[in-house]
């Protein structure tokens, strides 16, 4: 692994140690914004403590010396059951922004959906990965008030290779971060809404007040979208959709019935409805009413490779990461994202050697006990 | 929104920070008054903690573009499910006490429920709401040893146009709050129990001793009421009859039994009986109990919109807030009343645009998940 | 009340209150042997805990107005529900010692056990008390190696009036208080085992190394008693035996068939076994296992009147109080105790009244439930 | 009991100020590498906070004046229910290193189970023990890459009077201990693998980098070693085999059906999954899969004599202790294990005492009630 601070003893040897690392390169205004979560941030906190309460049973003297931890999603092959979460403003992290995290997700043979409000356009980073074999991007939208908008970034994003529309449902108004409020964060003047600015001529970088982004949402986005406007996103565009956001069976029923083809369990990182369950505790429910006609996916709260096991023991496909991998940005860039998920490779991998698991395959539920905590 | 101080460059976000704020408005014995709850004050932590033990599952792809927070009580309209909790000594807060309050709430069209211990008469609250149509408020009373007394009450509250009467069954004698016992908590000279003084001639500002309230009890409240004095209190009254303090599924069904048309669950806000279970925990069983025979009503630690969406969604009509609205009244009167009921609004209507309900209707037990914690 | 501290301005209005105050009472060595668990004090702190795992659900609309405490215990009546356990050595916390205990307990109208360990002899407790009508004492005492000293106490005891025989059943040898080992804990050399020094010329008070109490132990406490030695205990005196320390059903249950009359579910305040049941979440199968067929008292952990309310919800006649009455006794003694127990007796009182009960046969199961806890 | 330290007067009484005052005689390196778990240490604490999820309830009224604390493992006698669990270089500690471990164990009647990291070799710690009568020496292995190494290691053991083989199965690779990752973990110039170097020349004591134990495991240890393997291991030696890191009922039942004679439930001491279930947690399923057919042992997280008692009332036949050993081979070498395990042996005398138990037989599952924590 390339060091990512040449001149600097410390290296970070697993994601928390990349967090606070992180806090040195960002501003505090950018590090408030991807680190706080809605209203309390109890949610934000209750990710990280069901992982926890799930405790590992190893099985033992299985061969592991040959681990196999790659995967596929959607029929694409990926080296981790790994993708990285849409996350919006990565410039505010690094100059390369995307284009960085894209790179770095290519190289190591993860996934990686790209935000609608990211700071580098659709096809700077699919430029960006074209060196790459086998680079798997997706699309995170909305559907926004203006149809035609959707469209046109549907249509981009198919036309630049993105395999999957990822929709996300959980912010039909956005959630209360009350540090951004405080902050009355807004993007720095240097920086824009790549995708939407040169489609529609919006940009949320000159507002004031209480958050450019809120009144960006009060604006543009739409409250009014309903189920059967998958249907309209589905006429318009042969990229299989995914539905991200889901923490209901019955959600998730729906969401398969109206040709989801991969559903995320999230709450949004605690992000959008403070006291929402935690998302690894919603998966159970979600796995058994979906039974095998999606793919389901988890993030909220990965930080190690024994929580991807966790999730996929608890019958995850594969899940998303998020604010480490801006960590990994903040710090080094390119690098630090590689470093990031090369650190999780390592821990997924030995996690697995140590549960008796030589591939993804052989994890399954009797791996896992859960402590009593939700009824 | 109104600033609360235009020359405060801080501005409470949420009902956290305006206790902070109110910190700096209060004198030590009225915020201990205010605050405190009774002996270890476990009911009062508890209360809070119930609602972080209940986890939301949203639900997606709903219509949530036009929200409607309105309800009734009582057969009379609020634009919240929200009243005002009876609370004594308005006045120790703000110099407008009781009228500032009922007028923030006649303005934001959520009820009121004026206190006997109020620092502010019957008809001068009544008065301070006349210009606002629909304005709402309930007459908090007990039953006195001096029958006369409360029933000149009961007739003032009529005529000055209150919608029910709210009794209080949870304090057959005064629950016992050291902080107030220590500070030997007496009012100030200049403030004066307006209900009562000018009927009774009683005044405990100028009681010496442990609680100057204390004694009043001791000497005035009457710890042999029963059910059947239920039915004297409503041959003298034409008004619904609320009863308030109800933690149990029997004394629920009796309270139907014997004519309410309303119960407020509560535990007094931790002031009485500590020890006693959190008013969340109780809710469940005395909705099943009660089975739409009256309103079911909740108290006790709302802080947030959430909160609301918690306690109706367990089958609560509406909540009554107490302490939060004393904060904004410390900082800033009329306006800071009418700023903390604000933000529990949009908090409200957020939590809800986030969980799929576009109206309150919508608001079922599917939403709510409870963690084990009472048998 | 008398005012415990005439020069003093902070007057305690709770039993924790008396804990702190106490501290500048007692010598390092005192406080030490009084507070003190065993090993980890795990049980220690989990004997309070237990009352925090029960939540009240208080009855409303009784008539409370006369509120009665008295009950009776083996057929003496008692004014409130409460015995002072057997304690050690009370003149380490005020020269009067056990006489000042057993006076105030006398003129309140509670019992009191006195432990053979006492620094004031049986006789001199009795004749001290001889003023009260109805004065309750019990003689707390263990089957020594030397049977013939065991027989001399029981006479002594019935001599004097004392009214049970309390047999300790689990310190069939001494729990390991570390304080205590640290400190080398041995008596001042002006105190006496009153009722052990004049009759067996032992005397622990000049013992060096460890623990003086635990090489006494090791010498004359005899790890042999069984069942059977009760029936050797009931041939040699009419007094009714108390077994003291039960914490399991089928003890229980023995203790009925070998003759008791009443049991103490005990864990020695945390003394004895470390890791232990607590007191309060053993109660319930003791008193189901008994079936009224003896009386069931219950010690540890009571620091407030709605902890006496807990444990008589959950089947108990009375409740022990230890520690609080040392802190009392050291603070000022004969009228510390008694202002310990008025505080009590007050708190039950209030307690009482707002949980709809205005007898202690008023209270039953459905005032309490219990959080989950122990399987 | 020799005093542990002459010219200090304080003397350690209990495990835990065992590990205080170990701090003082360590290096931060050998420090932080024996008192280190995986990753965040969450099973390290868990196995701790397990035991006192147990609660004890204790029998009364038996004759426990001579208590019997002996047993017998694979038909060797031992004072106490209790083996030195496996651990390395323990000449970090204390230049007598296993040898002092060994003598002192042996002098207690304790088994012993040496490592094969060990820095005295299989023969000098026999020697070390030839004046004890009935030493119990257990060998503990892994089955490497370089067969014939794993045959000489077994066949010296066997020589030298081991009584039999401990097969670690749960390290095919070795567990993330970070704090030994930023130390670099390696060892000191003077101190060798004295079983490992002499044999096949290896010596990780010079390796650099990360961890040169990291490297040796890598390339040494075999991740390939399967159920079947053990039909060759018991081809090589009449040695009884004993499997530890079971966690797994189904794995308990392979290990008997496979030869296993006892299992050691173990999570390593936390050292290698992070996130494993606690062992106690773990121990009722393994006793009820194994069914008698095979002994059943525990270790992680036994600090005090009630630990013992806990572990054997759940099934295990004995216990490993290792941390705490080191913090008295740290502190005083043979004389500190010595008094370490004395320590463990009269708590263990005294909770059997207070539970009612004079021998080991008398330990049932009745004397423990487990707190729900564990689905």
């Amino acid at each position: 692994m390339t060091a990512v601070s040449q001149n600097n003893s410390f290296q970070p040897i697993n994601l928390f140690e990349y967090e606070q690392l992180a806090k040195q390169h960002l501003s505090p205004m950018a590090l408030d914004y991807y680190s706080s979560g809605a209203w309390d941030e109890v949610t934000l906190r209750d990710n990280r403590a069901a992982f926890e309460r799930v405790k590992l049973q190893p099985r033992m003297l299985v061969d592991v010396s040959d681990r196999n931890l790659s995967t596929s999603i959607l029929g694409q092959p990926l080296q981790l059951p790994l993708l990285i979460a849409p996350m919006a403003f990565q410039c505010l992290a690094h100059p390369d922004g995307e284009i960085a995290t894209a790179r770095a997700a290519a190289s190591a043979g993860v996934g990686m959906v790209l935000s609608t409000m990211a700071t580098k356009s659709i096809e700077e980073v699919a430029d960006g990965c074209q060196n790459f074999q086998n680079s798997l991007q997706w699309f995170q939208l909305y559907i926004h008030k203006d149809r035609g908008l959707t469209r046109t970034l549907v249509e981009k994003a198919d036309a630049a290779g993105y395999k999957a529309l990822c929709l996300t449902v959980d912010a039909p108004v956005l959630g209360q971060r009350e540090r951004d409020r405080h902050n009355e964060f807004a993007l720095p003047l240097d920086l824009h809404l790549a995708n939407l600015a040169t489609i529609s001529g919006l940009d949320i970088s000159h507002e004031k007040g209480e958050s450019g982004l809120f009144t960006y949402f009060a604006q543009q986005l739409n409250a009014a979208v309903t189920w059967s406007d998958l249907e309209w996103l589905q006429s318009i565009s042969p990229l299989p959709l995914v539905l991200k956001g889901i923490l209901r069976g019955d959600d998730a029923v729906r969401a398969v019935e109206y040709g989801a083809k991969a559903i995320v369990v999230s709450n949004h990182g605690g992000r959008q409805l403070d006291g929402a369950i935690a998302s690894l505790d919603a998966l159970t429910q979600i796995v058994t009413a979906v039974d095998d006609r999606a793919e389901v996916l988890l993030d909220g709260g990965i930080r190690r490779g024994t929580d991807i096991l966790k999730a996929l023991a608890l019958g995850a496909k594969a899940v998303l990461i998020g604010r480490p991998i801006l960590w990994g940005l903040a710090v080094a860039g390119q690098v630090g994202v590689a470093h990031v998920i090369s650190l999780l490779q390592d821990e997924l991998s030995i996690a697995m050697a140590l549960s008796g698991c030589a591939k993804l395959q052989d994890i399954d539920s009797s791996l896992v006990k859960v402590s009593k905590h939700i009824e």
